[in-house]
C-alpha cells in the first residue's frame, strides 16, 4: 500500500472507536506481531496511547527490550490471518511469514509496519513502571500513516470468544444545547 | 428496562469492543452522566477497567471524591441523547433530567444505573494515582446487570469530530493452527 503522512493530532480518531489492532515489535533481527483490543487513547497531541498487554505474550519482553513497537490498524478483509496471528506465539512461529503479512519499513522505529494494514503508527514506550502491576505500556506514537484511497475502512472489533463485529453504518451527531 | 445478573468473567466482551459508554457517578445528593470512549479492559476477573476522564470534567471530581461509579452501555437508538450529555457540564445541569434518562437504582453503588442502557457495570475505583499524570482511574467491577431481551446490541463507536460508526455485520472466526 501507497501511505501518506496522517496529522498526529487526529490519531484518537483512528484508536478512539476501539478496534482491533495489531502490534509489531523487533527485537534481535526477530520480527513479532500480536492482535489485541485492551487499548485506550491517553492523551490527544503528542498522542499517548495505553497498551495492556500480557506478561505472558512474547510481545511483553519485546516491548520491555526495545521500548519500540507499531500499532497496525487492520480492516475486516484481512480478519482472519489477524485472528490467524492471535492464536500462535511469536515464539514459535514467524507469523509475518506463516501468515504472508507484508513488512514494510517504519522511519522513526526499527519495527516493520504491517502493509496490509490501513493505518499504522509507530511507537516509542514512554512508560513501563506499571507493566508490572497492569501490564500498562504508555506509548507516544511519533509518526502515522494511511492509505487515503481506504475511505471508510471497515475496522472491526472483538466481542469475545471469537465473535467479531464490522463496522456498519456511519451517522454524524451535532449537537447543539438549545 | 428488566435487567438480569451477568457474569463478572464476561464483562471483558462488552467493553473490548470499544463502545461509546457513559459513566454515571453521584456526590452529595447530585448525580452526573458523561460519555466517553477512553477506556479499556485491564483484567478479566475480577474485571479491572481503566477509565481516562480528563481532569477538567465534573465527572473527573465526582469520581475522586467518591470512589465510585456505574459503566452504562447505550446503543444507537440513544445515541443523541448520549451524544447531547457530551456537550454540556454536570456542574450547570442536572443532565438525567435535561434529557430524559431515568435513574435506575444500583445494588453495589450510591450510583444510579442508566435505565435506557442495555448494560449496566457497577464500579468502585480501586487505583486513582494515576489520576494525576495520566487521567487514568482503574475501576473494579463489582456488579453487572444486562437485558437479556436485547440480543444483538447496537453499540456504537466515536470516529472523531461527531462522526459515529454503529455496529454492522456479525462475524465468527475460529481458527485452528494446522
Amino acid at each position: 500500500m501507497t501511505k501518506h503522512n496522517f496529522p498526529l493530532s487526529e490519531v484518537y480518531s483512528l484508536l478512539e472507536p476501539g478496534p482491533v489492532i495489531m502490534i509489531s515489535t523487533s527485537h534481535k533481527g526477530k520480527t513479532n506481531v500480536m492482535p489485541m483490543s485492551w487499548q485506550t487513547m491517553i492523551d490527544f497531541e503528542p498522542p499517548l496511547v495505553g497498551l495492556i498487554i500480557s506478561n505472558m505474550n512474547h510481545t511483553f519482553g519485546m516491548l520491555k527490550a526495545t521500548k519500540e513497537c507499531v500499532i497496525n490498524i487492520p480492516t475486516a478483509n484481512i480478519a482472519k490471518k489477524v485472528v490467524a496471528c492471535g492464536n500462535v506465539s511469536g515464539r514459535k512461529v514467524d507469523k509475518f511469514k506463516k501468515f504472508g503479512l507484508t513488512k514494510a519499513p517504519a522511519s522513526k522505529v526499527k519495527v516493520p509496519l504491517v502493509d496490509e494494514c490501513y493505518a499504522n503508527l509507530e511507537c516509542k514506550v514512554v512508560d513501563s513502571k506499571l507493566a508490572t502491576k497492569y501490564n500498562l505500556f504508555v506509548v507516544k506514537v511519533v509518526k502515522a500513516w494511511i492509505d487515503p484511497k481506504v475511505k471508510n475502512p471497515k475496522i472491526f472489533h472483538h466481542n469475545g470468544h471469537g465473535k467479531f463485529t464490522v463496522g456498519g453504518k456511519s451517522m454524524k451527531i451535532h449537537f447543539r444545547l438549545k
